[in-house]
């Protein structure tokens, strides 16, 4: 349970990795050889697109794209409330709304073209406004909580929970209505926004993160509007296609063998073993995390490994030995107050440890570049950050795309005083009505939470540029912990302590989904005026719509929330019990969890420290602590995938470089790609209760002979 | 059981297909374009070996070989000796006999050569001799029958079978002993040498068939030995390398999840669905399979595949919805008097009626060219067989090393009278000595075996050389057939058959190995002459070593042959069963079994006859009636490999032709022998009782519920 609600909210935010000179997207530019290594000229995306024309900011908002916005919308609201309402394991969008919308509005342009009616051009911008506006509505669905907070708040939850006969049970509880739930949702969802601009300029141009899904997408979208006469841009467009369809179909194979998805199928696999597998150590056949593994830097997916060793392989296996002295033996997995606890917040200590240490940093050099008056020039040196030098620094070969996509992206500046000033209004109109919508949230709690949230809006942007995982869910749940501890259970804690998870998981959930966007939109060279103006109306949409959707569900399944009926939204008793647990404060930590957070949080600074004073010769050897904590909680599998990932690109750049430097980030976004589209099919299967025929299952030796005796008994 | 019975005794052989014009050897020659298609002249794996001294016939037989071999000969029999006598299943050994054989002469001529004290260096042909005559002598443990018809003889065995209380027990049984067993083996196993020789040319220089195991030890065994100096070559055996390991490396990570070989594992991989998984549908894995598929002619593949559909997908499910009317319904799964009786005759009846045609052909052409005078230059076009067409023809292309092997294949001749000769005079033998050793065995029964053995000697190599599955035990069975019901069970019946069923089973089983072992020698230009004497001298060895290792066994373990014992010779029982049955006659078929054998083996030659009338245009894609009848009871599976294997062949050849044709053949090889030289340590393991620790099963989504409640049930 712990792992799989660890894995739900991950999904849904998407990931990337830093790497500080060269651009992924640029590795992309390429070589274009078509027979072996007779060498034409190198060849870069954006000369491909050279003589495209790029609408204005203003034309790339076009009403046929919010049409199929608000569709596409509704439609993967429906598909992600269902499934977090069901089981809670919820797919990321960002591919399938970049594919989709392409397809609508192709299919419409073509049929204009035919009729002669056609004015306007389908254009790749146009394409990722669609699909940042998709991901801006449908995110809501998640964020939102509908499966998890906003639910936990209910009578019907309280009823199961571990405070269903606490005395401040009737200040501590709240159910949904559409009002309260809309107005809710318009005062918290557009903040993320404004804290999202002032860091896109850092996150993508100076810190050049990868975001693995947004670039993917970006190649993708490229890909479907690549010029036709473009005989160079053919082989990696079609290398991506073919790695396309396998991801596509492999995932498709697997999902005949995963009949239950918590035993069965390639996705529990025990490559190295039923012991390593009980450690989380195996190779789950993800094609996706093998092409997250192929985009990001070296560095990041070796910290992940060591990360997986460090926590699974030594510290949890330590830890639990000492159960029955450290916590009780008793405890439920996923309990807290046992090694879950020590799981998310020793992860939680190191991520802020390194958050803020370069969130500090890169005030100081801003505030020391400002008073410099040295702005430009001295800003794209700012950072010399750990990936810096985790691959070879080629500044010459990467120019033209780098050049022409940063003209784009800082040429329509969304003002700084905009972004600064809704920022402080939106946060006080929630001072003043978020305690009206819940009693027990003071108004100062509520400025407290505003002014943390930036900084954590950084971190997990930060962290998802880095590993392509948005560690949202895990800001929420401190969240609970921090305004449940301080308001305590007679004040309405608990609930609270949900209204405050609400706040925090929106702003950072929104940070990194639309830095991934950003990041989309970098690469194929819309606007980021563009961009913010449907990230808005996507944000506006999904306030209505999410509500709408779970008020249909609430409606119709009157015993949602109750286990085993049809919708038991297992993650809304999970988080009630974890607010319940945080009313009691520190003391519900197990033993020795507080100095391990605190030994983790300096060794996330230190670390940092050591990479930016050691000689450049070592620096590039010194692991990135929020890599490193990711698997802390989520578990090893992934981080393996990834260094497969790193393993076959290594192999592949020592056989044939130019080859893998032209077409490594084509193949890479395919295998991503075909995954991330296979997550539609799989949810309107599941939607259907179609599952999945066969259950290709790891027995032990003895266990299978168990089971022989078994079948042999029922033949009897 | 059935299955695996098959499965057993044939991958004891190994087998190849027919392709008349283009030797798949010559596909290796080819292009070597180091850089995509720069196309570099067109080389031939004899070009390359063109300056390498290649020693006489009595040259290649060295003293060192034959060490080397008695040695490997011991060791494979005991490997051999010990799996047949507890699980059955036993694995090809041609290409570890080719590897092993290098490894130990090499090392000893390179220790030699640093003392200064080589004389003779290490040649490809004697890597050949003693890989012959290591399959010579390991060949007789299994064609010995010490896991099947001459422990069936036993009266332990007698005991638990079905005839334990038959009146005429006390004829029909004789017990194991090192004399009559070592005489018995002296007697019927050198007659299959003289068999061999006259088809030899047949079977190579005339059908040009491929049997792929022993094509893939060739191009092990020339890539072992390619010059130093020779660049040219290097591409195809770093093709190899690589493939052999993958294959090798892949069979080792399959091993550790098929704890339970019948229902673990990837060799029961559902992979499209566990309904076909029931009809034998389904992808196992096999890297072997893969690469044998790769190198038959698409047309073979094509007709497994038919064969596969015919019988699993429509005439077994129809036959499965008889029983009870047909044959009785209460009969356990392998019984012959059921489902399986229909399996195996039909299938010996296609076999039949297409190996006895092409005998008779064969016959017939011989007689008129020897009539016409024309001997030489008419043998050459004297068969336009069935995948004649299958590929196209570039005679020139394949000329040089066609013409270099076929010179020395034909020099070195072993006369026509020494095999015939041979043949009469070890069947008078056979004819005065067998009666003595089984009493029930009459004269003339000896006289009518070996009349009928050479044709079904032929049948076997055809069959062999076509599809790589030597069907020795079928012809096995059918002589305990024909003999137990001439002799009936008041004459002693089950000892006649059991003896004859040794007798026709050592004749077939020797045909088809040492015609494998025959190409390999003329694809690595070994001399016949030299192959025959290593044949004669491997044999020997092994009907020494075989009985010896046995009485070993025998004397360490009593109780051999008890169900339940750690040695219980799984198909001593099945045999003397079938046996028992046998002397039943006719009548012992179920139902309409012996109509359908009429009308398969008319069909057989139908067939024949419509490819060989039919004009070219159409004649090429008439199926082979052999290859259509193997998947009768093997089932569906390697059919489905080996067209898998087809299809890469494919899309390769369509995407790159020139690259296809060049390392098809290195790719091919390299996945038989990793998968072939895996079988050693996995025996190894299997004999110190190391089992492989995890079971991947398959259970429909309901049973895996059914599986999981059980699970709960135990925990509380």
């Amino acid at each position: 349970m712990g792992v799989l609600e660890n894995t739900q909210e991950l999904e849904n935010g998407d990931g990337v990795t830093r790497s500080d000179v060269k651009l992924i997207a640029d590795k992309a530019k390429m070589v274009n050889d078509d027979e072996g290594s007779k060498g034409k000229e190198i060849e870069s995306i954006e000369m491909v697109f050279k003589d495209t024309f790029i609408p204005s900011w203003r034309e790339q908002l076009t009403v046929r794209a919010f049409v199929v916005s608000l569709g596409l919308g509704v439609m993967f609201s429906f598909i992600v409330m269902k499934l977090s309402l069901s089981t809670g394991i919820i797919p990321s969008l960002n591919v399938s709304a970049g594919l989709l919308g392409f397809f609508f509005v192709k299919t419409w342009t073509k049929m204009l073209d035919q009729c002669g009616l056609l004015k306007h051009p389908f254009t790749r911008q146009e394409n990722t406004v669609i699909q940042t506006c998709v991901v801006a509505a449908s995110g809501i669905s998640f964020s939102g909580g509908f499966g998890s907070y906003l639910l936990g708040m209910s009578d019907g939850v309280a009823d199961i929970s571990s405070d269903a006969d606490s005395p401040y049970r009737s200040i501590s509880t709240k159910n949904p209505s559409l009002g309260w739930m809309i107005s809710f949702l318009f005062i918290v969802s557009f903040i993320g926004l404004c804290s999202v601009v002032p860091l896109r300029k850092i996150m993508i141009i100076d810190f050049k993160l990868i975001y693995p899904s947004g670039t993917a997408t970006a190649h993708l979208i490229n890909s479907f509007h690549t010029p036709q006469g473009a005989k160079l841009a053919k082989k990696p467009v079609s290398a991506l296609g073919k790695f396309f369809s396998f991801s596509f179909l492999w995932s498709f194979f697997q999902w005949f063998f995963a009949s239950d998805g918590d035993k069965c199928g390639f996705a529990n696999f025990p490559t190295f073993g039923l012991k390593a597998k009980d450690k989380t150590f195996f190779f789950d056949f993800s094609t996706m995390y093998v092409g997250v593994g192929m985009i990001c830097p070296y560095i990041i997916n070796v910290s992940l490994l060591l990360g997986a060793i460090l926590s699974w392989g030594i510290m949890w296996p330590i830890i639990e030995n000492k159960r029955g002295s450290w916590y009780d033996k008793d405890l439920a997995p996923g309990n807290f107050q046992g090694l879950q606890g020590y799981k998310v917040f020793t992860a939680i200590a190191i991520i802020l440890g390194d958050g803020l240490y370069n969130f500090v940093k890169v005030l100081g050099k801003t505030g020391f570049t400002l008073y410099g008056q040295m702005k430009n020039k001295e800003a794209r040196t700012i950072l010399p950050m750990a990936a810096n030098a985790s691959k070879p620094d080629d500044t010459e070969a990467i120019s033209f795309d780098d050049q022409r996509r940063t003209q784009v992206f800082m040429k329509d500046q969304i003002p700084t005083w905009l972004a600064v000033g809704g920022y402080v209004g939106i946060a006080a109109i929630a001072t003043v009505f978020l305690p009206r919508i819940f009693k027990p949230l003071e108004w100062y709690y509520v400025i407290v939470l505003y002014i943390m949230a930036p900084a954590l809006a950084f971190c997990n942007a930060y962290g998802c540029g880095l590993t392509d995982w948005s560690l949202a869910s895990t800001y929420g749940k401190l969240g609970i912990f921090l305004i449940g501890a301080w308001a305590g259970a007679s004040h309405g804690g608990v609930l609270a302590g949900l209204a405050a998870c609400g706040v925090m998981l929106n702003i950072v959930a929104t940070a990194a989904d639309l830095m991934q966007d950003f990041k989309t939109g970098y690469l194929t060279m819309a606007s980021p005026r563009s961009m913010f103006v449907s990230q808005v109306i996507g944000t506006a949409m999904g306030c209505v719509i999410a509500p709408c959707v779970f008020w249909l569900f609430n409606s119709a399944f009157p015993d949602m929330g109750k286990p085993g009926s049809e919708y038991p939204v297992p993650y809304a008793l999970v988080y009630r019990n974890l607010a319940n647990l945080g009313v009691e404060g520190f003391d519900a930590l197990p033993k020795h969890c507080l100095s391990l957070c605190y030994g983790f949080f300096a060794a996330g600074i230190l670390i940092n420290l050591t990479r930016d004073t050691a000689p450049k010769k070592y620096a590039r050897f010194v692991p990135i602590p929020m890599a490193m904590a990711i698997p802390f909680y989520i578990g090893s599998y992934f981080a393996v995938d990834m260094c497969i990932g790193s393993l076959i690109l290594l192999i592949w750049e020592k056989r044939n470089k130019k080859e893998a430097t032209a077409f490594g980030p084509a193949v890479a976004s395919g295998l991503i790609c075909g995954e991330g589209i296979w997550s539609i099919p799989k949810a309107i299967l599941a939607l259907l209760k179609v599952g999945p025929p066969i259950c290709m299952r790891f027995l032990s030796r003895r266990g299978n002979i168990k089971l022989d005796d078994f079948i042999a008994m029922l033949g009897r």
